[in-house]
């Protein structure tokens, strides 16, 4: 074989890999003393933990390495990291022991500062482009936009709170910590507090931990004990850190599949997702940049919402980005009426006409003075068609909007229909509304109207959005919103003759 | 190695085909200067549409080579074709600038009578036998046999339809355009119709293009500008008309979803559905012919529904089908109760013997002049069997068919049941029904009553034929029915009892 | 390239690997010449179980190389089978005409008893430890614990009977056995007895052949014809036997998906769920033993269920069991209330202290005689919680399970109020119930009572279980207790009132 020795080598290259494929963190970047040390004790305690993040991009390369890359291959995006950083890789000790000052949840443990909970400011040494855009992404305070708005923080004890039966009646009583952390707050994130410290017997004695409320927590708004806000291990999934994992429509379906945010089920029943679940093995979630054409045929949430995306010259299509509303001009959930979307990631702030913290009246109109303009609007819906026509014609993207905007249009309609009726159910007595100072969200037609939103009109403006359109007829849409109606109708006219 | 050049150059082979995937289409079929011209431009306007394509067998076979392929391998049925077309990849200009003439939606473009909507009568110049098969599928017929179905027209008005509350009153109003194309239409296909013209600033200049109604759209039975009827690409999904995708559950899916055909949920339940998702990973999807056993070990869909089907030896099980009822005797769902198929695929001149436009009258009697006779029914069933012995024994085969069976009548009673119930709440007067001139599908009772067919006993008759038994159980199946029963004959005695 | 010849047999090795994956059995462990025979015909006549067999360890191993591993590399329990099994392919005849005195079923074919129905106590014979553990297993007695359970059958029968309505009245008919086959029992598995014969006629001229009743079959408590309980294929899947397939949470999902048993969903929405669909392509399903974080970095149904954990030395986190409830400590599902798991795997013998066959009164107090003790419930869930660390952290283990027990109380509260809704119903007269002799599953408020327990509060329980919590919030969990509890009351209410 003398006469082709590259064949040779390339043969024993790519056998290489296939028979030896490195899983192995010493075959990775140099682990730093201590790091070492840490696993040490964890790879036999926690194998699980020890060899995914031995798989990780974490453990094969080193922070200065990832600066040496191109701009556009580069997944950190500090400029510089600590020396002692630099040429070691991203171990246990350099996430889990830093800042300890910082970090309430920090505990003596066998000489090291270390704390349990890694925050957006820990991975912000690294990455301080994508921990800055999180912060100004909606997601970062879902935490604030649930429990310090009063009206949902009402709907949450509505869904969460135990109802009990006395006396022929029943009594609606507050949720509590537990519940909301394994209900609304997984996704939204749990406010994580140190508590107290527990002995534990372990192998190598007995040993304090400090004890945290709200964990385990992985949710996108989490308060850590640092102060910062989020969790990016919410997609960047612990500890192999897999671009691919987070590129999978599945990360983003463990909070966005539910009939209240249906974005998986709809992108499941669409064109691309079809194409995803046909042909993601011949994809490459891996490649950085990400080549639309090449690498995918067809969009992931990922691709839409958030990641780089070039051409095969490497034209940048879509900048990556962090804040996921950059690319989104209406919002189409989680509130009473689709409107644009909030100016500030705290929706807190925002009060309607009536003083409600809703950013519509009751009734529809949007509280323009919280939401961004036509212009900001404009700018991010041609970000989103970039994506768009980088597969179809202005045509059919044209096409595809027009019926968003109708859908969104229609599905506002149906809302104030079943809100019309519920406020005549108020003034007849047939259910006690806010006249009453009752809570809006616990009675049976007071839940059908949020279904009506929350589920259906949201469902159905979803699978517009997304192309998804069969999921927006029978499955939790039209059909839905019309059935809701009549259901509606019937409960008010029944109550009002009862002798209730 | 000069003792075993085979080797080598057998490794030379399979390690250039694991390094250097063919992707370019500059590495397959000799590509016409039309197509060139074509992709000059809009290879950087849409790089995902032409990498798609590039990778595409359009791209990687001429039709000359397709059709010196042997009997069973072609995929290419035309015995001949232009011989312009012959020695060149079926690139842009060979779909979009064939035919212009009879295309509505020809528009002048840098040279060329471009069209926007490639249609069946395009494709059936390569493949003739697969677009005439289609032509008696029901399938293309999906748009008329809706909106020619005057009592399927009322029930998409009640579905899409907004419902306004007026003077403590629901006001139901008709359906539109728009939302008739983001919900049923996106499957049934819409009529695709040119409405005028439009300029719009490009990087070459002004240009013009026509305006479409209906588009976006690839429903099975869009009306086309040609007036060709369906669209190859709702399966055979563009521009990289992948056979592996067409052959994936997930295709299909995208119709075949919702409760009112759960086809792809009940398939997922299933052994078949296990086996699919555990092992497709393993099997050969674009294998031509497709080899039962060692391509795959499980049907998906096209394995049953519509694929050429061999043996080892090569043997024919199964013969390639566009018309999908070709192995279907019984028809499932869509409608009130199960019967035999109909004769034609326009449904649209079927009426019972009250006069309604249903293959059955309201209290379960097929209107038999339409269906298939015994015969015909027999024919089908076998031709399923078939399917079914390559993998099962007579006994098996058996017992599965006669459950489906009994699962027809029994569903059949359960909508008998419901329909009775609603009958006698028209005459109690509780609801307004065919006297009073009132749409049967706007209230209350009446959509439970259409959930008892389109969704329970549809789901049920599903979940036998396609032994996903267990979605035929509590998922939306017999609870489903026996729990809906209870609600309409609730509804109908408050109802009756109350001063509506 | 003689310098290497290592890299050459190698490349050798892997090419051919690559080129000729072995497929045929001739190219597996020797065939007996009983199963030559009945390949012979069998392999045309149904192609896809001959070939399908063909790839399994069954065919490409004998028992006694199987005994020849090492302990923790063994798939067979047995230590010894009979000399003539031993050295061949475990093939057709092996299994078919094993033990033919034992099974009615038995039949003459062309000189050999064959059965159809191969049972767990024919895979005894290699696979006895398992077949043993199988029979302490709740599943095995799933027919039983359904069938013999006087409430349970009433429920069947209210989901699978017919309700026609006469006079104005629905009548409840009872199920019937077709029904129940296509339903609940094609998991809970059938009665498989010989009803008669029936004379075939085949291409080798006329057969006969036994009529089975409840065939086909393979639910997990099936009763066979050698008297023996259950099916082995319920999740080893004929007749590949593939260990991955039953290790991918597809195959649980065949019985544990719908709205009563939602494992799966709840699964696929947590970031266990999410970590398979996106990297198990990445994961080995095959090794045994099978290494945590090695060849998985996120738990199947099976690996915190069943399988046998090592750590990458060898070291045993959990040892294989096929009796589930090893590692169960809580019964979260398919009862009224959650509570400690029975003592026995035969549930029909459980009395409450008023009588009924439950583990607890219908107010919830566990009837704790029947039920295992807390020493034993401490023991199961450290067994689970072995699992739990080879991933996580003591503190997040803890924080884990201190959540679900909170649920279990949660929803057992929602029970219970929903529980003393209805009975005030009954005592109202508003239902028909127990003092009227009655079945308590067949009026709508009954059925939203089911619901309440075995959709939602089940939901809820899956949800906190397995960290799928979304599907605990809107999906099938809190929302709709919370909903049905206001429904109920409702519906009580109006029933009351109105003349019914």
């Amino acid at each position: 074989m003398g006469k082709c020795p590259f064949i040779e080598s390339l043969a024993f290259i790519v056998l290489a890999g296939i028979l030896f494929p490195v899983t192995l963190s010493g075959e990775g970047a140099p682990i730093s003393e201590d790091s070492e040390m840490c696993i040490e004790c964890h790879a036999s305690l926690h194998p699980g933990i020890v060899e995914d993040w031995g798989k990780s991009p974490h453990a094969q390369t080193t922070p200065a390495q990832g600066i040496a890359k191109t701009a556009l291959e580069r997944l950190i995006s500090a400029e510089k990291v600590a020396p002692t950083m630099a040429d070691n890789a991203v171990g246990c000790a350099e996430c889990h022991t830093m800042n300890p000052s910082q970090h309430k949840d920090s505990f003596e443990h066998n000489g090291y500062q270390v704390h349990t909970v890694v925050t957006p400011a820990d991975c912000s040494q690294c990455h301080p482009v994508e921990a800055s855009q999180y912060e100004g992404n909606m997601m970062s305070h879902a935490y604030g936009n649930l429990q310090g708005n009063s009206l949902y923080r009402s709907l949450v004890d509505s869904v969460n709170g135990i109802q009990t039966f006395q006396d022929a009646k029943i009594i609606h009583n507050l949720s509590d910590a537990d519940t909301d952390a394994d209900s609304c707050l997984y996704c939204h994130g749990t406010n994580i507090q140190v508590k107290g410290n527990r002995k534990i017997e372990t192998d190598a004695g007995e040993m304090t931990f400090p004890v945290l409320s709200g964990w385990p927590n992985q949710g996108v708004g989490r308060i850590n004990p640092d102060g910062s806000m989020g969790s990016c291990s919410a997609c960047h999934t612990r500890h192999g850190f897999d671009l691919s994992v987070a590129r999978k429509p599945d990360t983003c379906s463990e909070c966005h599949k539910g009939p209240d945010v249906p974005a998986y089920g709809v992108y499941n029943v669409s064109k691309h997702g079809n194409l995803y679940s046909s042909q993601a093995g011949k994809w490459d979630f891996s490649a950085v940049p990400w080549i639309v054409g090449k690498d995918f045929t067809a969009p992931t949430c990922a691709s839409c919402h958030a990641s780089l995306l070039v051409n095969k010259e490497g034209d940048v299509i879509s900048q990556r980005t962090h804040r996921m509303n950059d690319r989104l001009y209406v919002r189409l959930f989680g509130l009473i009426y689709a409107h644009s979307h909030p100016r500030s990631p705290d929706t807190s702030v925002i009060r309607n006409s009536a003083g409600l913290p809703l950013p519509a009246e009751l009734t529809g109109e949007p509280a323009t003075g919280y939401l961004i303009d036509d212009l900001e609007q404009e700018k991010r819906r041609s970000e989103m068609q970039n994506v768009c026509l980088s597969c179809h014609s202005r045509g059919w993207v044209d096409g595809h909007f027009e019926r968003l905007e109708h859908s969104v249009k229609t599905t506002n309609e149906m809302t104030l229909t079943a809100t019309k009726i519920l406020i005549s159910a108020w003034e007849k007595g047939a259910a006690k509304g806010p006249a009453q100072n009752d809570v809006i969200f616990n009675e049976a037609i007071e839940k059908k109207w949020v279904e009506q939103w929350l589920f259906y009109a949201n469902s159905t403006r979803f699978a517009s959005a997304m192309a998804g359109a069969d999921y927006g007829a029978f499955a939790n849409g039209r059909w839905h919103m019309a059935k809701n109606i009549q259901e509606m109708i019937d409960w008010m006219k029944i109550h009002s003759n009862s002798d209730r």
